[in-house]
């Protein structure tokens, strides 16, 4: 895309501002001015010590203090809350626990949009419902400023490793400009569409990976109990048709792959509840657009009940544990 | 059981016995012996044809006469039943739609076991219920012969080119000898361990299938009401944790996947009633050894629900179009 | 919030104050003073004509003006906008399609809360997500205002023939006066406990209703196939555990009880799309609050599914002509 | 019915013996002799108990001798095996646990059929297929005798104060003769047709029990979660569309109903390892019949989860229990 294709986009997108214009190209091109990031628990620590690996000064902020800490002493600024990262920063990254807390960041009291700059570019990497990426889009808009959903997949390590993927959704002119930034923190940044649209397909594959992960401990523990050696089992699978990310990458059965959570007792990984709250995402998005998800809504109900019986912070592949006959 | 019998017995259970090893031996060197084949439907057709295409002389047989008329035509002896079938071969093969077709032809008035020789090696390449193999092989045992499951993957075009894949339960020292004809039908030929144990790989595969299958569609059907393109969506999730057989090589989208039923109108390959009855096979089997398969079983219902609204004899991608909203 | 805000407040929580008893007689004994309606649809409508029955005078309005026609021949006076409503009348009640809708009338621009009078009693008889109840319930109580839920049971036959049930959720000492309104236009009005409870108990009574219509619809299929007479299968449910409003009152099966939707082409009664709605709501409360509702979320998922394929404006109990098989 | 109507339907039933004619008529008149009873577990021993109580002189057997003891004091015979009971009465009742001791007790080696008595009849008290129930019925009738399947609704309580509902399924003529003696043992004595049919209805009962109680339990627990008082729900469920059998009489919730299981910490009641067996039925039944019952197939899968996770031998009314949040 060049350059006047650029500006006319951005034109169509805002349409009445010149400021607005230069500041879009001022942030473009001045990369390594400050960054603010917005969350530093146990994601968004490692992805703002990437982005100071990277050489971007940082402006954090966190509702616990102590998570601060950490990146203070690599050189972040810290400042008391959302509204001052923005009036100190034209680029800045959130990573939050859930939805209240996207809404109070960005439209509370101390919120972003209290001080936001026009053109800053403001980039939302937590999980949640993409009405909300929508809404917080339309209302940064008015403030001058454009605002991405960018959730991740990839947990803690991925984090730490800056492997993590992005989906990113949002006015197609701004994803170079996101895209700069993501990159220090992923491996990969997926473009997907307008703004909500990185949150679809980030609550999309979990969906889809939470059947999955279901479906291959169903098959794994009917397998064995008529017979079937695991390892064997799920050869046979990854080389037939019901092969799938959890039979040939994450297999819930200790034993048969090496390095994922069965195999040290469901400990680390991606935990149940956090499971469970991207399929309460993903029920809420398909019950708002009415869209049928049978399978879904049945994971969702079994992850729920995982939570309710002790399940709740061991990896999400512990329902092969879940499903398994307790006593002789 | 006579003396010989109870020998045999023995034989099958230590697989040392000079006895033993001689009465495989005779049937192994003489490989292009006659073979029997029952069951010339459309699976049971193009596999005895490619048995032909080995040089090995076939005599089969079929309830339905005109089944019988092409493998005729081809060199192909048709004797009139089972029976007749054990009577001229030791080497037999059997492909049939359902349990109570296998219990007629092994154990009915005609059925192979009333002419079985001993020694004899008999092959049931049918989908049933792994509890009816074993039964089966326990009454084959009886007669001094051995059964082996030994249930197909790939649909009527893998079957043409000798594509299949062979999932086979029985004893082990007699793979060898199964492998020799099976690997004529077939690119793959697994052992899988005891009798059953075939068909217990068989369904667990086809279960999983099936949940992937409808967890796909609900998925893309979710992620396109979101916004997202297909294609898009469909790369993302296969280069995410959501990857799976249907949404990578079988994608019930049409136009996401070149040639697949989802791009034919879903007609052609694996029609949603077959799913439905490896769904009640998987069902039944989970039934009878109390194991929860709560995604399986749902996937059963839909299927069935399916079937009763029209999708019987639409391969089994369908679902996404069941799932589609009708109207505006 | 100024000093008689405050001191409404305090009245709200303490009933015993004087200044509250006095505000709540001014009210209640001019009992027959007008009264706001917003919502004049299938139920609304009938609703607003028992109150004018009661004699009532009717301040009402409705976004369609072809909606308002027949209760102004009755002598209703219309008014533009819910806000007009609130100028003139202290006592309203509002019967909207859903909770977008009660968001608006409430505290849109032109909404209720725009000119609402200190002491007015504002009553929801919406069918709406609990938790937005209870934001207008605060948002009012800012306005010195009370808000009472209180949804019906029973559909536009119980709405003509003042039968409905009101489940009414909000402060109890406002409930006499709410129930002074409601006994013109329902046969039950029951106390639930806070605001929200009222939508609560509703939402309850319809996920469970939703759950026995299914399951009884399942059970007379199968029993039929099985060879028994659908009206003496009715017969021992109703007899025994299996019994349930749906197998005795409303049976799904055409014939087993006279004067139900079963026996007309499931026309009239409570349409699946209505169902499939109130269902979304219960699937959100029980996201909202992580509790598992796996046979609740089921039943949305195939009232979901059989609107996708042409039953949405049939009674719910249809489902029973959606599970049969379509063809021999 | 008048007794040459009753004498033209036997003939049109059986029309082919008059000895049979005259053996059946031999065995009503004569209604103090002997009653074989087979299976002395915790069902049936109070159910012999009230044949001997009505006078009629008992034969019995079952394979633990320690279960025989009791009635034996009361004055029964104790036989060595089935065959031997058929040998010395002409009416026997079988009450046993699973589809697998039915059919051997009738066509094993020792089996009722060994030495069944022309004209004799067969009452089936156990739970099991129908298709079972029907191919001992044809195996009965080919050595002269009729089968009868006369499951019971009422557990131990009901068997003690011959309060159980039998549900009856054979040959109309003879009705009359199975309900004399079933009236013994239970309050309701109802005939369903043809052979299977009671087998059918107690099936079907149960199954919708099941969904009805676990709905009831969702739902319970979801109104307690949203501020509801669990009796005023249930008082307004039970006035209401959502009422069932669940909700009035056996309510899951401590505390709502008295008397009932979930008083007393779920002991006593209706195991829900038992409910996971007639669930089971209940499954392969639709299976093998192609009929839908997603709510039934997962009620089956939570009640076999329960299993897994230690609540077997509680009331099946525990459900809410393991639905319930473990932790805060």
């Amino acid at each position: 895309m060049n350059n006047i294709q650029q500006q006319q986009k951005v034109i169509i997108a805002c349409a009445w501002s010149h400021v607005f214009l230069f500041v879009v190209s001022t942030r473009s091109m001045a990369s390594k001015t400050q960054v603010g990031f917005i969350g530093l628990g146990n994601m968004g620590n490692p992805m703002a010590k990437n982005l100071l690996k990277h050489g971007y000064p940082i402006i954090a902020t966190d509702v616990f203090p102590e998570s601060c800490k950490e990146v203070q002493e690599l050189g972040a600024q810290i400042v008391d809350n959302p509204a001052e990262v923005a009036d100190k920063a034209d680029r800045i990254i959130t990573m939050l626990p859930s939805t209240p807390n996207v809404i109070d960041v960005y439209t509370g009291p101390n919120g972003i949009l209290k001080k936001v700059k026009k053109g800053s570019l403001l980039i939302d990497s937590s999980t949640i419902d993409p009405s909300v990426s929508k809404e917080v889009a339309a209302a940064s808009e008015k403030m001058g400023a454009v605002f991405m959903d960018a959730p991740v997949s990839g947990g803690v390590g991925a984090a730490s490793s800056a492997k993590l993927t992005f989906m990113v959704g949002g006015a197609e002119a701004e994803f170079t400009a996101a895209k700069e930034l993501l990159s220090c923190m992923g491996a990969n940044v997926v473009y997907c569409g307008q703004v909500g649209t990185g949150q679809a397909a980030k609550i999309c594959n979990n969906m889809l990976l939470a059947i999955g992960m279901i479906g291959t401990s169903e098959t794994m523990n009917l397998g064995i109990r008529l017979g079937l050696d695991p390892k064997l089992l799920a050869k046979i699978l990854n080389m037939s048709s019901g092969r799938c990310w959890s039979s040939d990458t994450y297999n819930p059965v200790p034993g048969v792959v090496e390095g994922v959570p069965s195999g040290n007792n469901y400990q680390g990984g991606f935990g149940t509840q956090l499971m469970a709250k991207d399929l309460g995402l993903a029920q809420n998005t398909a019950t708002n657009t009415k869209t049928p998800v049978p399978l879904g809504s049945l994971a969702h109900q079994i992850y729920r009940m995982m939570c309710a019986r002790g399940y709740a912070s061991k990896d999400f592949s512990s329902v092969f544990q879940f499903l398994r006959e307790e006593e002789g």
